[in-house]
C-alpha cells in the first residue's frame, strides 16, 4: 500500500498558525480512510531562514523536496522585513517555473455560513473553478528600461504565449470541464486590445476546442468578464485565463463568495513529474500573526486539494465535506466570519467533522 | 459668448437609438443654462458606412472632427459583420491614439433606482472614479510570432511604459483626487508578479505623490483590488490604472453599482489640443438593437460629462442630478432596470425634470 511522503513548509507569518490545523485534518482523515501520509517538515522559505541565510532556500532545495510526492504550503512573505521580489520570486514563483506547475487550480464555491457579499446568492449557486496559466505569460522576466531618468525613459515588458504553454493548459481546463456535469467552459480574453497575443490565445482555444465536442465553451473579455462574476456568478462551471487574467479570476472570484481568507489553490505539475502545491489563498498576514485567530479553512481546504491530487478522493470530499459542516455553525468560525473559535479550535472542529 | 462645437457620431446599433435622447437632454440643459451648444452630424464610423466605403472614417476624418470642441459618440462595432480590431480599431482606439485623449475617465456611483448586486449598498455607499491610461501599456502593437505552426511556436506582445505617458496619467489622478473632499486615491499595480514594468509605475506613483502632500494614497495589486471593489467599494475616491488595468476596473465598478447599461466615459485630451470623446460604456448590443428599448442613461450621462468637461459644470450637474430624480420613478425607467419606459420615453422623462 503506498506511502505518500509530503513535503511541509510553514513558511512565514500565520503560514506557521494554520499548517498545524491542516495537518491535524489531515491526519485524521488519512487514519480514517485508510490513506497512508508521511510528513517531512522544512524551515525555509521564510523570513526566519532568509535572515540567517541571505537566501530563502538552501542550495539543494531541489533535492530535498524535488521527489516528494506533493507540498504542502502555508505562505511566504513580510513587506516590511523582505521586499516581495526576494521573497516570493525565491521561493513560491521558483516552485511553479523549476517544477513546472503550470496548473493554477482554485475553486470559488459559496460556502454556508459565509455571508455572500452578492445580493440574494445563497450556497449551491456559485461553484465553478478557475484554471490559470502558472508560467509564462505577462509574468515573464524579458525586458527593461531606456533613457533612464530622461524625459525619453521607457520599461518594455512582454507577455510571452508558446503553443507549448497555452495548449497544456488548456487541454487541461477542457479535461476538467468535460469531467463535470454542466460540461461548460469559458475562456477570458482580451483580443479586441491586446492584438498579438490575445488573439493568439483565442486561436488556440478554438483549435482545442475541437478536440473537446462535448465542452460547450464560449468566451468574454476581461473587463466584462470581472463584471460578469459579480452579476451572474451562476454562468460559471470552469474558467480558463492566461497568468495575468488567472491571477486576477481567481481572487475575485474568491472575494464573490464572500472571502479569500477560506480559499485554496494547487499548484499543480499534472503530469507528476515534479510535486504539485498546495497552499491557502491568503498571504502571511502579518497584521495578525501571533494572535492565534487566523481561519486555518484555506490551508485545511489546500489540503483536501492536495489529497484529491494523489487520487484519494474518498478522503479529500470527506475534508470538504467536514468545512462545509464546520462553517455551519457560528461558534465554530474564526472572528473574521463573526464567529469566537481562534485557529485551534476551529481546526479542531473540522477534525472531528472529518 | 462661446458657442462649443460638437460632432455626433451615433456609430452602430444602439447607439443610433440612444443619442437623439442623449442630444433631447443636451439641448434642454444647454437652453436653461445658457450654454450655446452647435451640433454636427456624422454618419461614419459605423457599419453602414464600412460597407459602403470599405473603411471606418474618411480620409479626412482629422480635419472633419479635429477643431470641433468636443465629440459626442455613440457605440461602434457589429462583431457578426465585422471584426473588431477593423471596427474598433478603426475608429475608436484611432481617436484615442490620434486625439491623444491619454485619460479614460469613468464615474462609479451606486444610483437611485438601480438595484445593487453587493449586499446592502446603498445610494451614497458607493461613488468613486476609475482614471485609466488610455494610449500606451498593455495595448502596445509591438510584438510578433515566431516557429508558426510548429511545436516551438511563440507569441510575444510588450506592454510599454513611456515616463511622458505614465507621469501624465499620475498627475491627472492626483489633481482629481486634491480636489475632492475625501482626497484619496488608490494606484492598481501587480509589481509583485510583473516585474519591470509594474515596479516602474510604483515608483512614478511614489514620485507624483511627493508633489501632492494633502493626497492621502495607497496601492493595491489588481487582484486584491479587484476583489476590494466587491468586498469594500466604500474604500475607493480615486482609482488609478494602467490601460488593462484600468479597463478591467471600469467595467467592474459600474457592474459592482448593479449594471453597466447606464455608465458613462469620457476619453479625454486634458489639454485641448484635440477633441475629446465622451461616449457610453455599453457597446452597440446587437441583440436588442431596432427594437427601441436601449437604456439611453449612458448616452445622456456622457452628455453631462461633456459639458463638464467644456467648464459648464452648473449644466453637467443638472444633467446628472435629472438621471438620479429619473431613475428614481420605476415607470421611468427602461426594462432592464425593472421599468417599462422605451428609449424615447425615458430620455424625455430626463429632459423634463433637467
Ligand atoms: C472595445 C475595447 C477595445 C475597449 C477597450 O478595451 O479599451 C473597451 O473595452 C473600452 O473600455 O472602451
Ligand atoms: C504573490 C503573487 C506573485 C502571486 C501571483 O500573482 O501569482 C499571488 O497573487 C498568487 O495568486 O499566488
Amino acid at each position: 500500500k503506498k506511502q505518500y511522503r509530503i513535503a511541509v513548509i510553514p513558511g512565514d507569518g500565520i503560514g506557521k498558525e494554520v499548517m498545524p490545523e491542516g495537518l491535524r485534518v489531515l491526519e485524521t482523515a488519512a487514519k480514517k480512510h485508510g490513506v497512508s501520509l508521511h510528513f517531512d517538515h522544512f524551515d525555509f522559505s521564510c523570513w526566519d531562514y532568509y535572515e540567517k541565510h541571505g537566501q530563502m532556500m538552501p542550495d539543494d532545495w531541489k533535492e530535498k523536496i524535488g521527489k516528494h510526492d506533493a507540498i504542502y504550503f502555508g505562505a511566504v512573505g513580510w513587506p516590511a522585513k523582505i521586499p516581495d521580489h526576494v521573497s516570493l520570486w525565491g521561493s513560491l514563483i521558483k516552485f511553479r517555473r523549476e517544477f513546472d506547475q503550470y496548473v493554477n487550480l482554485r475553486p470559488v464555491r459559496l460556502m454556508p455560513g459565509v455571508p455572500s457579499p452578492l445580493a440574494g446568492r445563497k450556497p449551491g449557486d456559485i461553484d465553478f473553478w478557475v484554471v490559470r496559466e502558472n508560467t509564462e505569460g505577462e509574468y515573464s522576466s524579458v525586458g527593461g528600461r531606456m533613457f533612464p531618468e530622461t524625459d525619453r525613459e521607457f520599461v518594455t515588458q512582454q507577455t510571452v504565449m508558446t503553443r507549448v504553454g497555452v495548449d497544456r493548459i488548456l487541454k487541461f481546463a477542457f479535461e476538467l470541464a468535460q469531467s463535470r456535469p454542466k460540461k461548460h467552459l469559458t475562456s477570458a480574453t482580451k483580443s479586441n486590445g491586446i492584438s498579438i497575443t490575445m488573439p493568439y490565445w483565442d486561436e488556440r482555444v478554438e483549435a482545442m476546442a475541437k478536440k473537446y465536442p462535448s465542452v460547450k465553451w464560449d468566451k468574454y473579455h476581461i473587463d466584462i468578464l470581472t463584471a460578469n462574476f459579480v452579476l451572474h456568478p451562476d454562468w460559471f462551471d470552469v474558467v480558463v485565463g492566461s497568468n495575468l487574467f488567472g491571477d486576477i479570476l481567481s481572487d475575485l472570484g474568491p472575494a464573490c463568495t464572500g472571502t479569500i481568507g477560506i480559499a485554496p489553490s494547487g499548484n499543480i505539475n499534472p503530469e507528476g513529474n515534479f510535486p504539485s502545491v498546495f497552499e491557502p489563498v491568503h498571504g502571511s498576514a502579518p497584521d495578525i500573526a501571533g494572535q492565534g485567530i487566523a481561519n486555518p479553512i484555506g490551508a485545511i481546504w489546500s489540503g483536501a486539494m492536495m489529497l484529491e491530487h494523489l487520487g484519494e478522493k474518498e478522503a479529500g470530499k470527506s475534508i470538504v465535506d467536514a468545512i462545509e459542516r464546520t462553517l455551519a455553525e457560528r461558534t465554530l468560525r474564526t472572528r473574521d466570519l463573526g464567529g469566537n473559535a481562534d485557529t485551534t479550535a476551529c481546526g479542531k472542529a473540522v477534525a472531528e467533522m472529518v
